[in-house]
């Protein structure tokens, strides 16, 4: 490590100056000048390094050289930090040299001294990251991954790649993307008898992944308890504020899993910790995303015990409120998302709703032996973003598997799993983009990740 | 923490057995029988629970229950730890359950007492996990991931999830996958006039992404270190032990890089740090998968310093050697795997080759101001898998960039970066999974990750 410690050294990042720094170190700091106020002798600049959101102001003295610099130019200062009368620190520059020059004046889409709408800004989606909230955003989001690894590592969980290529759909909704070869000539190549010639690279047809978990059960059948982060893909169009067509999950196997109250114990006390790492690792990153979204900082579910209700209790709190709501209430189609957060309201603190009908959840889930009606299922709802996470345990009597009526014909794999020694699994999945609404407040999915994809929109 | 460290203790992973116990310590553990040995009066189980390639001893008195006992059941046992005459603990147990059956001899592709050729396993990808060079391979590969987010986080670098969807493809190679909804239907609804209807989700081809870096250099531009860990995809028609369709690359991308040197003895520390906590956390692992694959566990290039020469130099040494190669050598096309594996030899150490011919790199490349026939770029060889790494400098002119002859057409984005601040940058890719040959020593790229995708090939 000596090498690069002495490599980064010669340069402080800024979000690190309050923590290592006493006034009258010397200090040398680069970033972009994103305001400049000239005063007589001085000139003020506040600068950023993209390390945090609160402004860093560099105090330089006013000559030729500095007269030049304006915002977006790109400058190295070396100088020694005071503290400044606000509080915070700042740079008395001695040398201030510009690295390369803004030239926002030519084009650039954003002025650095207006609020610009998040619809606006996406249509820029290139320089997005020049903008304060996004970059907060993208640091807490490398935050929050950060957090699930270690937390998932330190309970011995081994994270697996689940493929973004596969031959089945996971939940047989349909909704997925195909994927070929662009060269028409590689296909030709590639040709073999009885497959049609747009298949010939895989010899079938090959979507990509809308959930990791089938092959994460076929690993943790090796492994044990296994984690995935990984892009999904849904082929849907929704415009809605909730939906991506690429977006990040999470999803955990656990082995040895029998009983769906053990299993919202261990995401309740996941989601807790993650959260809580994240408000001690970038609480400033974190508040300065809820400003921007003008969203409530209190995140008061951290401190409430979590509840758990029957789907039964569920749908009958819902029968019993249906004039208050504008979707109709069915018992067949789950709950719309305004049902989710009167449910949420009702509880007063986010809710696990268990033992779904049969009939609307997938195949692989585990049947009651009780209640043949009913799969032990959980769906876990949270206040704002209403259905964060879903899970259940699986299905693990091979036989049963293989009667089921919507089990895929291309899944005798996925029962091979059960024949071969059937031990109880169970697991569940979040949306992490919804995980990053919720903690940030941010409305909109499409600004919570670097590059969003949706309808009619894929920018770079 | 408290509920699931309690729902945890319960029960003990294997791995840790040694570490956090005593003789005559009670404990529960759970796992499949790999072997089963019947003396008198005790049967002896050799169990795994996923936690280690290491067997583990049960001492299990012999009566009625414990007498159907075979290979692949799943168990749970209680008892007590005691060392073995071996040195190493078993575990005497005073209560075994089976909780699931493995009904082996029912079709399961796999005998317990035999090795099975690489191919073979691979024909059952599903039931691969359970065998134990892939999932020690697979501890392996979640620890070096572990390692490198540790790593770039502790050096504050921003993880950002470039994305897999995308209308540009980086190296303008052409050997691209394209993606479109499955769905005739969808496609039709959301046909717009001027678009092709398999086009019309997004209104334009997208293809699967093969490399994050221009994506990334985005980011960079308002957030400063960044990386990303994500697949990427070929459609090459490649048997080569070295390739796949989908791959996991590691790239970074550092702010005010200006010389290859510091880039170079960036990737030297970064390399030979994730590879001693790789030795330091899962040692046992790595050696198992090293002696699974009959290759040597010394890893000489831990220790050595590595060596930097230009690509001239390079070119010198191997023409001087070509009576020894196979491959042709010339001065258009780089360096044959041979020859890079020669290059590495004759340096005694691993090695990066510097300053290569303009017209041999893509056009993002920093060239040369003294000498315009070169491009500030890098590759580092090391021993038996050639070329691990690719890295440059990045042109941050935006005037030079906009003039080049192979810029792509719809990449205006990509010279605005530079046009607004145009800072240096520069940065490298690495394939992990080769990265995951070098150490672990494994010849086929298809057995370092969980479900490999290959022409003709994309099981599950």
């Amino acid at each position: 490590m000596f090498l690069i410690r002495r490599y980064y050294s010669s340069v402080q990042r800024i979000a690190q100056i309050a923590g290592c720094n006493k006034p009258g170190d010397t200090l040398e700091v680069q970033g972009w000048v994103k305001n400049v106020r000239r005063l007589k002798n001085n000139i003020f600049l506040d600068i950023n390094d993209g390390s945090t959101s609160e402004k860093f102001q560099l105090v330089v003295p006013r000559n030729l050289d500095t007269q030049q610099l304006t915002s977006g130019d790109v400058v190295r200062a070396v100088g020694r930090v005071q503290l400044a009368p606000n509080g915070h620190y700042e740079l008395h520059a001695e040398d201030v040299q510009s690295i390369a020059e803004g030239h926002l004046q030519e084009g650039y889409p954003f002025s650095p001294k207006q609020q610009h709408a998040p619809e606006y800004v996406r249509e820029h989606l290139h320089l997005r990251a020049r903008i304060d909230y996004i970059a907060a955003q993208m640091r807490v989001r490398h935050k929050a991954q950060k957090a699930i690894h270690d937390y998932m590592d330190e309970l011995n969980f081994v994270q697996i790649n689940t493929p973004i290529l596969t031959t089945n759909d996971c939940e047989g909704a349909g909704e997925v993307f195909r994927v070929q070869p662009d060269s028409e000539k590689l296909l030709k190549q590639m040709s073999r008898p009885n497959v049609p010639v747009e298949q010939s690279y895989f010899d079938q047809k090959v979507f990509l992944s809308v959930s990791g978990q089938l092959h994460l059960e076929a690993m943790s059948y090796g492994l044990g308890n296994t984690y995935t982060f990984a892009p999904a893909f849904r082929a849907e169009n929704s415009k809605s504020p909730l939906h991506l067509a690429e977006f990040y999950m999470f999803e955990a196997e656990m082995v040895y899993m029998n009983e769906l109250d053990t299993l919202a114990t261990f995401m309740e006390c996941m989601l807790k910790e993650i959260t809580k790492r994240l408000l001690n690792n970038c609480a400033s990153d974190l508040h300065f995303c809820q400003r921007s979204a003008k969203a409530s900082s209190d995140l008061a579910w951290l401190q409430a015990p979590w509840k758990l209700i029957s789907y039964d209790e569920a749908l009958a709190i819902v029968v019993a409120n249906r004039d208050k709501f504008k979707t109709t209430v069915s018992a067949d189609d789950g709950f719309s998302k305004e049902q989710e957060l009167f449910l949420v309201a009702h509880c007063g603190a986010p809710v696990f709703v268990l033992n779904w009908p049969t009939q609307q959840k997938p195949f692989y889930m585990r049947v009651s032996r009780s209640d043949p009606q009913r799969v032990h299922a959980l769906d876990l709802l949270m206040p704002s973003v209403g259905e964060l996470c879903g899970g259940s345990l699986r299905e693990s009597d091979a036989e049963l598997l293989s009667k089921h009526p919507q089990l895929p014909k291309d899944l005798g794999w996925y029962v091979d799993l059960r024949k071969y020694g059937g031990l109880p699994t169970g697991g569940f999945g979040m949306g992490f983009e919804r995980y990053l609404q919720l903690v940030t407040g941010v409305k909109n999915i499409r600004d919570v990740i670097p590059y969003p994809r949706y309808p009619h929109n894929c920018r770079m």
